[in-house]
């Protein structure tokens, strides 16, 4: 039952392996977008550090954890929510405000239609074209706010790549408000651009009390595995938050890599500049495949119109398994469709493997 | 916000870190039921073997853990939902059933009551009565059953440690079944017992449809920072639970962890019979205590009424923190007062310590 599900996403190297077999050193997965510099090492020595404290339940308050989060962030702590992962605090919230219809553009990461159907909400969709480069158009989002209780939005979305400022956005937060629609602010990738402050909407936290901002910290830190994100909300509906949910949500590791990873400055730093080469290297070497036409990433992941090469994205990608390499099928993104992959950016040598590969499986097809 | 809420639980150490100073290794915990032996080598083993993998995304499937779980309780794979703690699940169920009225005895653990009333139901309680040992009268709980939507038992009762069998509670799952109300029992510490099999309702989950079972690994395999649980319920309400829920919520980690500790039946024997004679000895240690009157318990904790110490719990358990020890303060139990306290079971040493800090506080007041 749960093989269904969750196989719509990326990352499921578990799956894969079951599938397949081989293990995790002999794939390289390009189908869950994380940091590719792996864990910092002060991460590492966190968790090694910590592990014994395991016997012991987990800080009920995240004390320290949410220090790091309000300082690195600057947001006020009595507006943050720690979560199991970002998608966790996704439920609890729909679970919570018990919506009954839920505005989700398509495509976008699936686990925001899942946790709002969980809480029996109806979906409505705001479509996105290829011809605009899946960019949000605000003004027609705006006329679809009234009958929705919650929207959400994820900036930059997934997998598209298309960014939004927080200008725009806060045109969306005005009209919401006036219409009692909560704003769902998704910016679990905020942290790979090297600079976030023309489109994060933390700034807005004061001003509109509808907005909520939910925020990953597994992705630029590379501890999917780990969980770990968390929420800012008003103090209302922070506090219903945690009253919706376990105390001892987040695990006694994942807090202390919390706290080790935001006051890293030095893997921050690198991993911004790192990634900001590293995924036009990779978006050039991908348009030079003339069967494809990738979009211009804006953080650590491409999404790739693959028509031309005459492959559905599901035969594209069993094709690159057979290699060990995984991909992203985005054939069921609502949306979307089997013209689509969405890669995420690795190392440099790993994108060579990726590129020569796709070139391979693309010319066999020929 | 937090801050109250959480310090109605024992096990806070930070928090009493924060207040009091000190660290982990001043503190002796015997607000917190975890299995004194602690980590097995095994989980350590698994566990730093895993550490790397945390750049991964969990295995949504949580394949090989349920695998196990099937293995070591004999129940059917398709029943199982594995949980970030047993608590976690406890909210998920309540978010999906949205009960609107909840049964639960009193005392017994806060976190059902939290549960249900995060999900918006009210609270019946059933009155447990020290004449009989807080020993759960199942005629007196049946007539209550028509009026609510879900009832949690705790079996043993946490924490009086009062025992039911599971002829009993079948008498339970039959009215209740007509009366359309879930029955949830946590069989958190049945680990604790020699044998289970007079007590545990797993062999029920075929006949009665409305029979939920939780079940922590934390306190048993002494993992409370790493959050592990499950739960056996029906296919569909199986599916719901999956549903409700982040795909990703329990974390690498306690994955590899609880594989490890549910294939380790050396540390489970001997964690089984160490207990078994330790929990006596404590027993009586504190029943030569003329001022206390604990319980006879059933697993790793003892309620103590302390009464005739001429303290109140509070003011005990500050006594015996200013002594780097931490008791359960009962006295924000419903059905409780401040005339009761809780200790965890540890090791001998530490067991003696216990008692004799008890009678030098007891001894301080005279």
């Amino acid at each position: 039952m749960k093989e269904n599900k969750s196989a719509t996403h990326g990352g499921n190297l578990y799956a894969a392996i079951r599938q397949k077999g081989g293990s995790f050193a002999e794939i390289l997965d390009f189908s869950a977008n994380i940091n590719p510099l792996g864990l910092g090492e002060n991460v590492r020595q966190a968790l090694h550090t910590s592990l014994e404290s395991i016997i012991h339940y987990p800080d009920a308050q995240a004390h320290a954890l949410k220090q790091a989060v309000s300082q690195h962030y600057d947001v006020q702590e009595d507006m943050i929510t720690m979560g199991n992962g970002a998608v966790e605090l996704m439920y609890i919230l729909c679970h919570i405000l018990k919506p009954k219809r839920v505005l989700v553009t398509a495509p976008t990461f699936s686990e925001y239609e899942s946790a709002a159907k969980a809480s029996g909400a109806e979906i409505e969709y705001l479509y996105l074209h290829p011809e605009k480069n899946f960019v949000i158009d605000i003004q027609e989002m705006i006329t679809q706010l009234a009958t929705v209780d919650i929207v959400f939005i994820c900036n930059p979305n997934n997998p598209t790549g298309a960014l939004l400022s927080h200008t725009q956005i806060a045109e969306v937060l005005r009209v919401a408000e006036q219409c009692n629609t909560y704003v769902v602010v998704d910016e679990s990738f905020l942290d790979f651009l090297p600079n976030d402050q023309l489109n994060t909407c933390r700034r807005l936290m004061t001003v509109y009390p509808n907005l909520v901002i939910l925020h990953s910290l597994t992705k630029f830190y590379a501890i999917p595995g780990l969980r770990l994100g968390f929420s800012l909300a008003g103090a209302e509906l922070t506090q219903l938050l945690h009253q919706g949910k376990d105390p001892w949500n987040v695990n006694t590791l994942a807090q202390s890599a919390g706290v080790a990873a935001l006051q890293d400055h030095a893997y921050q730093s690198e991993s911004k500049k790192f990634l900001e080469k590293v995924k036009i290297d990779l978006y050039e070497s991908l348009r030079s495949i003339p069967e494809l036409h990738p979009y211009l990433p804006s953080v650590n992941f491409i999404l790739i119109n693959i028509k031309k090469t005459g492959l559905t994205s599901t035969e594209l990608a069993q094709a690159m398994a057979s290699h060990h390499i995984l991909v992203r099928d985005c054939s069921n993104y609502p949306g979307l469709s089997a013209e689509y992959i969405r890669v995420a950016v690795k190392c440099p040598e790993q994108n060579s493997i990726l590129v020569t590969t796709l070139k391979k499986v693309i010319g066999d097809k020929k």
